[in-house]
């Protein structure tokens, strides 16, 4: 094998491109699948992430036959490619009523309610046996049903119940507060504290008679943090089949972990001010942004392209603002004499799902060419 | 006319949907045009906004006939739907020289250089005529050589004069630091700074017997709120088309001149904290914000869904965060009541630009579905 041979998706790079290194996703899914495995629970992964039918093939390896989306569109086009058990995470969206119905009759459909309201329009539109998940707001505070409501919990479950075509499964949540913390320490804390909250309502319901309760759960920085999935029965991350810069800030993954970079053409240099001007704006990488520990907003970090792939985090170096088709880098004088304009950099993403979401199409480090959903707009 | 007949587009939104009100933006491209025309300037208008060779048409009816894009790939689709004069202004990208060979032979290709390194690259690589702007910086700091360099520019303009396949056409900025702005008179002055400094710059270059220097502007912030484009050749603001929130915390526009919004079906309800779940997150309306008075992210503000449109802004209420797919939108109880799970919200994007390349079609008040550009993926 020749050394000097370039690596193979980097002949493919003349723009914004999605790059994926194929070892680092599979290892991250096998360790999660290992994980779950051990602890008996179900792995249902979120493909939000993804959007593909050839990254979801990866996971089947793994024995992973039942999936998470965020969209009763994604959920079509998974359901198109094979997949037949799906929760759609979701509230249900009462427009798409057509299409959910359609997917009742094709796969087993998993849906979330967290009102009696919208239990009553699928007793009264779902034509279909589905699944219902409670979702349960721990604190997050984005949406269900706050946990310290049972009364209501109590309410929606003898309406679901009560429902001839919904069967209940359990209680679902999103610990989405995971994403404030910063140590192992903090996200196990948030762990235990939605697994207890989670199962003093099944308890309770147990003692209304309703035993087949299931609990889950689904957030990649506890799912990646927790050595043993005590007290629930379904886990559900999604983020963590790529981690990003984010993740790395969290402490959910090791920069070894991170399987996604945007290759990025370096297309102007200011000397005066160690910025390197990228074609990579937020259209590409999107705007989403964490505040590091010096309080600087960083939009992605950069690595060198090697052979095999990318380097390590460069020091000092991070895309400190983006513009609709710019992005702008920020570094020190030793790393702006290294980059040439006509370079590519490698970006590593500080939000993962939503880079994938814009690029949409990937490239594997061996130059295999990997497509994403493509939806139907509007009706 | 049947008055209860509801909105023709409305019969079409199931899902997040971008819906256009063609009159306000025809207004909108007549304004400008017509101001673009008393100034006797030309009107080249940055076409990243829309994206859309329909929505291009109605740029025509106003004499326009030739535009700036942000990319190569966005020109190579204009250029395929009848465009023959247009400005790529970005930094030229090295690793698409190809893609740029493949232009300069079909249309009257304009491009930036903002070093004699680009100069170089072009006068080597490409194979036929182009027209070349030199990309000055201003005070925004994205990008350009700085104003004050005019050693630099001398430089640069000399290089270009050298190379026999480069024809010089002038100087060009982005004053994007008017978005800063918040007050007409602030705007104003950033113009007259502005002109001013590129007037000097095309002053000392006439000196150096450089004598046929144009200058071109773009933002819309100066362009909507000047009176007149006195001291410059050609303009070419893009978002003035649709307008935004942004825009209208600016003050380049008012609320009836903002052309674009997302109609987001509502998903859920919490009346503990007056917040409605809509269906219309990260990937439909982007991560841009902005910070209002009372120092709250707004990234968007709601308004009802009406027979011909849309209605006023809805007070007190505001897209307070977004995750994928989900919106949060904060309330008061007055509102808070009035809307029903299954309703349909318009949500005003906070950069139109950025709502429009997600969502990436539109459907017009009179129900028309309208594309917009699919780019490859990949060399």
């Amino acid at each position: 094998m020749n050394e000097m041979k370039p690596a193979d998706f980097a002949l493919h790079i003349e723009k914004p491109t999605l790059v994926v290194n194929k070892e680092r996703a599979h290892n991250n899914i096998k360790k999660m699948a290992d994980k779950a495995r051990k602890s008996g629970v179900r792995f249902k992964p979120h493909f939000k992430t993804h959007q593909s039918a050839a990254i979801s093939d990866w996971f089947k390896e793994f024995d992973v036959n039942s999936i998470t989306v965020s969209s009763v569109d994604m959920a079509g086009y998974f359901a198109e490619h094979g997949w037949k058990d799906i929760t759609i995470a979701f509230p249900v969206n009462f427009l798409q009523i057509r299409k959910i119905n359609k997917l009742a009759h094709e796969i087993s459909l998993n849906l979330l309610a967290e009102s009696g309201e919208a239990v009553g329009f699928l007793r009264r539109n779902v034509d279909k046996n589905v699944r219902i998940w409670i979702k349960i707001d721990v604190g997050y505070h984005r949406t269900g049903i706050d946990c310290d409501n049972f009364k209501e919990i109590l309410d929606v479950v003898r309406d679901i119940e009560k429902a001839p075509n919904l069967i209940l499964s359990g209680i679902l949540t999103h610990a989405g507060h995971s994403y404030d913390q910063r140590s192992n320490h903090g996200i196990k804390k948030i762990y235990q504290e939605t697994v207890g909250k989670l199962n003093e309502i099944r308890d309770k319901l147990r003692l209304h008679d309703f035993k087949d309760i299931e609990i889950s759960i689904g957030d990649t920085p506890c799912c990646s943090v927790v050595d043993e999935f005590t007290g629930v029965d379904e886990i559900r991350p999604g983020n963590f089949v790529f981690y990003d810069i984010m993740q790395l800030e969290i402490g959910s993954c090791t920069e070894q972990d991170i399987a996604l970079a945007a290759a990025c053409p370096v297309v102007a240099k200011h000397e005066e001010r160690n910025e390197i001007v990228i074609y990579g704006g937020a259209v590409h990488l999107s705007k989403d942004f964490i505040i590091d520990k010096k309080e600087r907003k960083i939009f992605g970090r950069a690595a060198f392209l090697e052979k095999n792939g990318w380097g390590s985090l460069i020091r000092n170096t991070y895309v400190k603002t983006l513009s609709q088709e710019h992005g702008i880098i920020k570094t020190d004088s030793g790393t702006f004499n290294k980059i040439q304009v006509g370079d590519v950099l490698m970006v590593l993403p500080v939000h993962s799902c939503l880079t994938a979401d814009l690029l949409r199409n990937f490239i594997t480090l061996e130059g295999e060419k990997i497509q994403a959903a493509q939806y139907d707009f509007i009706k």
